[in-house]
């Protein structure tokens, strides 16, 4: 008989039970789980900053090994020589002093990057997503994408530059290596006129929700084969009746399907040196699916950067 | 740099930041809101007098100037000649004493109705599109497009004449110029047989769920062109999981999407001459979308009444 | 006028406002509803020993008679010469003692089974099917039909043999009259893989949720016509935007209307012995659409059977 | 060892599982129990429809026989030669036509009170009170006792004359036996200076909150010994840290401790014919206490009045 | 009979229904409220930015004209020449830019302050209380009175100077005119050392919860009669029992009759130059009683300051 | 200035930001933390399983050091040798197999016994604490100190000898050395009369919640000096209103400071040999101010057994 282990209800809540360490600590490991609860960049319904605490939780119904039905999808740690995950724990960040806070979540992403080969950081609201590229600025010829409702490469939004509309067009400017960016799932009432203009201008990649299914592949092909890409996921890109726990919802989003067999199809083609899960607000969903889907999610697009994911089984 | 502006919980909550008026005050303007928090006429779970304010607070995510990614929905004050949106606020109306109720709603929305080119009615059950439909007695030919999941067209339920089962019933007894009803969206277990014959004596439309894509373009062609229409919206038209804060809901409804190509198709070929959504309970939603996307809905119908969403634009 | 009667919110909830009888009175019904209150046995989010309750009163929405648009389905009492439907109560069951529990369960069942045609039961966790199904065990060449994301063949979880996760390893090595089980749905990250190559071995037909569609008329067909099924429906093989309420929901999965097609072509080709609904948890779903839907899943399935469904109207 | 029996959220939901009678029906009992599912007179919050149901469930914590710590409090079935308890159902309501609800109302409770020593009556919002004392229309120098936070003598309100501002306003006009009210637990910022002047005028007794715990056993020696009394409880009486869920709370109220001893000192000095309990909105107190203190509230009164409560121990 | 009017949930909701102005607009009132959504500066649980518009909607219960019960505590608006409230709106707020924000809240402070005898200032949490302040500076010998379970003069908390711990702290290092500080209400486990040696220092008087009652009169008596008094009220001095939502709530907290008498003994020998309530969470309580608490709170206090309330009437 | 340090919602939670170590690892310390997450054998509500998840987090408003107004409740890991708390995580359970499970409960916690002066146990239902108390079988003469509302000394309850009504029952049965106990906060309508003669028979001593203000200060007393104790917190001891989120409120409990009062008192007089807290479900109260109270009573009661406590400084 195995030996005996929690209930995912049970025990200390580090992702997926891995060891947690620190950001600076002496680690190795395939993938590094990074929290930054800071959500005071959002314009709407806070509570982002419940996220890393809320995922690693719903993270315990998805600890490996498992395996999907027929081992489409897998993840196990015995075929892994480092550990397979650790838990770096959340950025120690201010609750106001923003320029403070984005130079702490560089610096700790800065460092659980030198010691892991895929970073998975744990949002808080999108505007963390420009301190955590500033990590990546050495990586020649970066790529993003982006699924998001929203673009979020506006300049200036009610009188600040880095709220969670801007993080995309900061980094641009700091960025010189960051090429392009690719955003799937954009929909909704409210654009920038400004910042689609900029965004284009760039040569992005502005990628209408319509638009998704019938375009993701061709437009990952378009892209040189094995490029580094940066996944940011705002969990907005979903569907809201998907999941309904965030600021900002747009109805007519993503399903999970979808999402991942995009997922898959970046995972196959590129090389994902990192991955954001930003926007999630379980305070705004007391079914619980939201955050069970999210923490579903990464360990999923893990397995798939593992390589025993569904495209490696020839699905 | 543009005009501080309030975030969307900012702020004392008009209709879309809008000037604030008296139903028979000295204003004209191309859209005017009116709510009627009335919900003792329904049978099962109240909330629906909360909508009218919440509508209000959900709105001012969507306030105008806006425009969709690539322009294809737009909404702009600065064309408009006279105000854009004004809000008349709601009817005073007893807790008790229908029959009291009914003659203030008709008779405020007739006084609304005098002073803009589109009312726009936020219930408030669905009995309140009776009283609501009396302020339209002198439009020559009037069709009533209704999406909703039930016909409501029944003579009596539980001993009442005047519940939210039965408004077009009633409107249909009271007015000679009511020549047509459409209805989108019925499903569910429970249908009153008399009231089915009843509506189709009348020569009324019936559309199941399952027709509504397949049909609508076609039945709204079947239609003359250019007829005054009424469009009346019961949010549990919409599936449960997109809407779920509704007194009644019904699974397998419709999506946004599906019901924005529909209402882009009504607006395209015919005359709104009113609007009104009703039974939105956003008690009965703790996540909020609800109300986010029925406030949407409202401010998408708009722009492309105002001439300047998709259908305009060639999409 | 008719007669008066009670708004879904009014009166004793007893199921479909149906008689209450003990499971070992005097009484003979086409279809008897039993409760099992009973949620110890899973792993995760306990809830559903409020299950039978919930769905007594979400039930009231949905008496008979009824008839859907264009009578596809119908149920009427006065059609049946027994009653239609009685509510046998719940089984009294212990906090703890799981052994003494089981026992309980499968006596109540058989009487309930040995007084009515269709025995619908409500859960409880999953758990409960297997001491069910012991009362079946005098069924010649009994097949079960499992609407479920989850196998439920696991030989031991958490060192019990008796969990949510077991009832239908239990039940073959109790019942040798138990020759078949497929299962619809299937996904996720979990499986067992010990239990998914028992199951194959028995000759199960395990059915992932991307396969149910285009599948489930071809695989209801490979069996030979007519058999008696055991239809058992672990609610979380639902889509959890469509029913949120349960312990553990798992992305993508069955729409209503899937599922009733499912259901639907079940019986048209084979004879319904007995009903299970599981893991249905009110307490995780304020928006109390689970509930609903799933008691209107029983309804229409009750309709189906007792012959006025829309498969007997020729749809 | 006992019989099995039921956890409290097991069985089919009778009031402290009562035999389940017609209010017409073939009965004689101590205590009945009638609903009155009614909520479209009050003003604010609804939900109160939901109580009779939110009660009959709490109740099944409470049933009898029971005794508190050293028998101080005490309820036993076969102490009867009646049932001790029956549980007539709900009053079957429109949801409008206030009127015929009132009629209705009234005749239900005529036909309980002839088969019953105590009535007890599951408001409902407090309208309901009105229609229920003309069934005591012939009871002699006919005393109130009302718990609550408001007067709700109030004689027209938002244009109506029934809602639950004015009860008793209308009883009082009805029932020239309705000799006198006293009122405990009046707070608040809002009060109808007429009201208060014509309840004055009339020889009420109205009793501001903090004088309650002072006053309570004066008062009711004041009153002449053995009188009948009607006792009304609006749930708003109580502090709403005690009882969140009601319509129109108001800080500073009642304690459960300090009721209890007030109602322990009506029912020694006086005769109780009757008992209602109104203004529970269950939905507005997601922690479930307010109906378990209003069922217990209920239960240790009946306790009281069957002659085995406190005040029969010499407590 | 009297106007129609609404009923608490009708109607677009400003403060009390009164009169919509701009903070700098041409008016004068005898009180004028201004709200600050604004809650980044916490660091705990969010939501004090929807307390503004909370406070909006629950006034609507607490409409003026009111009177007590026996007349104690009344607020009419015929009895005062200018306006009794005005409404002047919420502050323009970034979402981020904390020095920014600030300076707007000083600025419409300021105006407000100009044209009304009675500034009342909704927060947002209590670190806006330092922005407010700054708009008193030119009020010689400046008293705060603060009502809180924390003394919030703490120099730096998690790397900032302007949290919701230090707003006192930035107070009396700008202003030279406050002269003294009394909080009452002080509890709970966790203190700054350094806090509370550095308020002492400055003379301010701290009043543990558990001394409240006994010395509040003994306190407000110490001072010099007649002083201008800033009234700061944190809701978190409230049990948690009666008011359970805001961000760090402290068992063992004031009542809200204990917390009137105090304010009354305050307005009856000084003179409140103006009134803040912060740190309401409205997001935090689903059963609402919480803004109206606050709210009633708001309204009785203006009773008193404004000369009809239960000091002047010898109570 | 001082090191960063995280907010009360950042970082892995292990309690008050201990160190995790594994029940039978290499550490002392002075108090260590061990969960149960397990609550299968209550009757009524679920959700004690998710309590030492809970109170974990609850715990990071209360890391030490700390100290309260005026230094009387002080707690500062500098002044221990050893660490001053270390977290053990949770026993591993499963689901069923109730024996496994006790078998379990006391093997942990006689591990953390055996490493630390004062082990603290956080529940799940009441049933954990007699596995949990059979790990002080070697203790002679030890004394229970109960606060709880039930007596939890019944034999049998719906055919189990192990629920959440039977452990003191069953302790007293196994182990010899389990001389005494006393119940503080008795109170509600239903006792077993059995149990109750039962307990009294034993001599334990049965306090009624209406004589623990009174009575607990002699009580104590009578015991002789220096016991040891084992205290068990049942948090339906306290007042619904304080504490709302438990499977079984009763009304008229202990406030928090009474507690408190209580617990000094058994720490100036005896030997707290360990502490558990049970019953808690964050399920039942979404204000969260439930485990945020629980959290702070283990964090204040520590300070005091610690040395540093109130009862240490002459309060």
């Amino acid at each position: 008989m195995s030996q005996p282990s929690h209930l995912p209800y049970g025990g200390i809540a580090t992702f997926a039970r891995a060891l947690a360490v620190q950001p600076d600590g002496d680690w190795r490991a395939f993938a590094a789980v990074l929290g930054i609860p800071y959500d005071i960049a959002l314009g709407f319904r806070p509570g982002a900053r419940f996220a890393p605490r809320a995922l690693r939780e719903a993270s315990l119904r998805y600890t490996p090994p498992f395996s999907g039905l027929d081992g489409r999808v897998r993840l196990d740690p015995a075929q892994s020589p480092d550990p397979l995950i650790v838990d770096a724990g959340d950025v120690i960040l201010p609750s106001l002093e923003p320029e403070l806070a984005r130079g702490r979540i560089t610096q700790a992403a800065r460092q659980v990057k030198a010691r892991c080969r895929v970073p998975v950081f744990l949002g808080g609201d999108h505007s963390v997503t420009y301190p955590l590229l500033r990590a990546f600025h050495d990586i020649p010829e970066l790529h993003v994408i982006q699924l998001d409702a929203h673009l979020d490469f506006t300049d200036t939004r009610n009188d600040t530059r880095y709220s969670n509309s801007s993080p995309f067009r900061r980094a641009c400017e700091d960025l010189p290596n960051l090429v392009h960016i690719t955003t799937f799932g954009l929909r909704g009432l409210r654009f920038d006129a400004e910042a689609v203009a900029a965004a284009r201008a760039r040569g992005h990649t502005l990628v209408p929700m319509e638009q998704v299914e019938s375009q993701f592949q061709t437009l990952l092909e378009s892209m040189p084969a094995h490029r580094p890409v940066y996944l940011s996921i705002d969990v907005d890109a979903f569907d809201p009746a998907v999941l309904p726990g965030t600021s900002s919802p747009e109805p007519d989003g993503l399903t999970y399907a979808l999402t991942m067999r995009l997922i898959r199809e970046v995972v196959r083609r590129h090389q994902v040196v990192a991955l954001d899960v930003v926007e999630l607000a379980p305070n705004l969903d007391p079914t619980g699916r939201s955050e069970l889907l999210a923490a579903r999610l990464i360990m999923e697009t893990l397995a798939e950067v593992f390589g025993t994911g569904a495209h490696h089984a020839g699905a």
